[in-house]
């Protein structure tokens, strides 16, 4: 299991105040307590901290490397703070995220092969997120076309088929199960498969249960990525145990240590 | 879900000196307990306790159909018993288990027919347990068709692909979970998915973990029913969750209260 630790985000009041008044030690900190618990790379995003993104942005990729090599996730919407802030990112990391528009993930293919770097395609267009499997299927088949188009191989290509909160779109957890099975038919090796773990439990209660249940769900799909909190400790049990499951790894009594080591100790590239 | 409550087994030490010495109590208090956290149906099996199998199995019935009408799975590998205890079985009640040998499974189906049962049909012959997918379904078509063959409708079938200790047979867990996605396409409504789910931690550590773990993928795979303690809280909360990602229910904030009501509440039969 790739793990992306999702906890330097904006969004989170420590981390806000953090990038407000330019405090490494609280980055720092996430950055190496995520990597202990099990995160093979780390996220990063400034969310609603300030309107200043880029300096932000490069700030904590700053403040992050400092005390770390391992893969970041640069996490913006936008093309201009991505495009600008990738070729001064050291070392592995991944551009979070592309839409599947030709035209828009021509660019993430082109920007990511330039700096060796991996991309996350959403199965998302200007048509929004698809309300059935086949669009999701087809959009991230043209997500795998458009990378092989840019050179990238496979192994720098993470699919998001879009998990969407469980108490407004119940159908979209089975929908993601599905596409991921089918997704991975199409290129061999295959792409990853990564969800942005938390939303399937956005606004509900038992978020961690909710979260958890799901992503052994997923794995069992095929889901060998997530965007999620590592720090939450039953769900990274959750995630070892399903791969040890799915024959992932061998079990031993001390299966979860063995598997923590094994993956916050991953400083080179994701393979397939 | 359809949970068949497993504590009623005399591999419990508390139900073995129950048995012995019998203390309906401790019985009832049990079939009680399980049906209030939600189990649809009950195990009943004499295990160890005793060399007189048919005498404590007999009073065991008698003792839980004392306090209630719920479905009873008439837990024995013995056809004698089964063929002596089911007539004197009031209410719902499940064969657990049969092979799937034609010359077996036929006895056990026509015995669930005449007396308005329900068969657990085991993915399991005079090889043994299968060691691929395909003898698993093999066997689980065979298992339909006597069943179809007997007058059984497939609300009253239940197949178990039978899940081996992760331990010592890592391959079972996916392979199982391939079977019954494929048993679920031969029949249309299909026959009911069931897992002796604990068996799949046997002499492992983190037992509870790695149930409630493999219950959630088996459950995104079709697995519908399953022996399993509904006294163990983390498990139901997980059997449930995953029934939620799965559209078997609709999200509120109570979900999981609103689904042991569901459940506990089921005094009639299984439906597909």
């Amino acid at each position: 299991m790739f793990v992306i630790g999702e906890r330097i985000n904006g969004m989170f009041e420590d981390v806000k105040q953090a990038i407000r008044q330019k405090d490494p030690k609280v980055i720092q900190n996430l950055a190496k307590r995520q990597l202990a618990a099990g995160a093979s790379a780390l996220d990063v995003n400034v969310g609603p901290a300030t309107s200043d993104v880029h300096g932000a942005m490069l700030w904590l990729v700053e403040t992050i490397r400092s005390v770390t090599d391992a893969p970041l996730a640069i996490d913006t919407a936008k093309w201009e703070i991505m495009a600008a802030i990738i070729p001064k990112v050291s070392g592995a990391k991944i551009l979070n995220s592309s839409k599947a528009d030709t035209d828009i993930a021509t660019q993430y293919m082109g920007l990511a092969k330039e700096h060796d770097a991996a991309v996350i395609g959403l199965t998302l267009d200007a048509g929004g997120v698809p309300g059935n499997v086949e669009k999701r299927v087809e959009l991230g088949v043209q997500l795998i076309t458009l990378a092989m188009d840019a050179g990238l191989n496979m192994d720098k290509l993470f699919i998001d088929p879009i998990i969407l909160p469980v108490n407004v779109a119940p159908k979209n957890p089975a929908h993601c199960m599905q596409a991921m099975v089918q997704l991975r038919a199409f290129a061999d090796p295959p792409p990853h498969l990564v969800l942005g773990l938390s939303n399937v439990s956005q606004r509900c209660r038992k978020r961690g249960l909710i979260n958890r249940t799901y992503l052994a769900m997923a794995i069992a799909h095929g889901l060998d990525a997530a965007i999620m909190d590592p720090l939450d400790t039953d769900l990274m049990n959750a995630a070892i145990t399903a791969e040890l499951l799915m024959e992932k790894m061998i079990y031993c009594d001390s299966y979860l240590a063995a598997a923590r080591r094994a993956h916050s100790a991953l400083s080179s590239w994701p393979k397939g």
